[in-house]
């Protein structure tokens, strides 16, 4: 079993209005120095079995077919967690 | 400049509709072997200056005011890239 994360941002020259939002409120809520803020969406995928490259493959299969919009978002895949079948 | 990265899941005892109804639909799509799949938010946030200890507190306080609903969401934050200035 293995924790596989998909995290989807906007591709950075696309407009992220709801980013915008928090920003713009930052000051008013009194938090300076945050020059930009992105929102984006983060799956957590708990796969059974190893996580080898061909699952790795599959996955990034889903990420691009499924979970992100590729005209407009980007996703990266990443392997957080190994928990050891019976441990 | 440092980017600061803070995801925002339910907590797992909370229903994630969201997570459930991608899961159902993967062997529609012929993904097998995912058993959950749970869906959040992730922020990306540009940090003026160097982010000691003091911003992630800040950044830890804005998170937890403004960016999660703590009753019903865990949230972690990380540093994530640090770009020197000039460079």
């Amino acid at each position: 079993m293995a924790r596989v994360v998909v995290d989807v941002m906007l591709k950075p020259e696309i407009l992220d209005p709801q980013g915008q939002a928090v920003q713009r409120a930052l000051p008013r809520l009194g938090f300076e120095g945050v020059s930009d803020v992105r929102q984006g969406k983060r799956f957590e995928l708990e796969v059974d079995g190893p996580v080898d490259d061909a699952a790795l493959a599959r996955i990034h299969e889903l990420a691009e077919s499924f979970l992100a919009n590729t005209v407009i978002e980007d996703f990266t895949v990443k392997v957080e967690e190994v928990v050891e079948a019976g441990k």
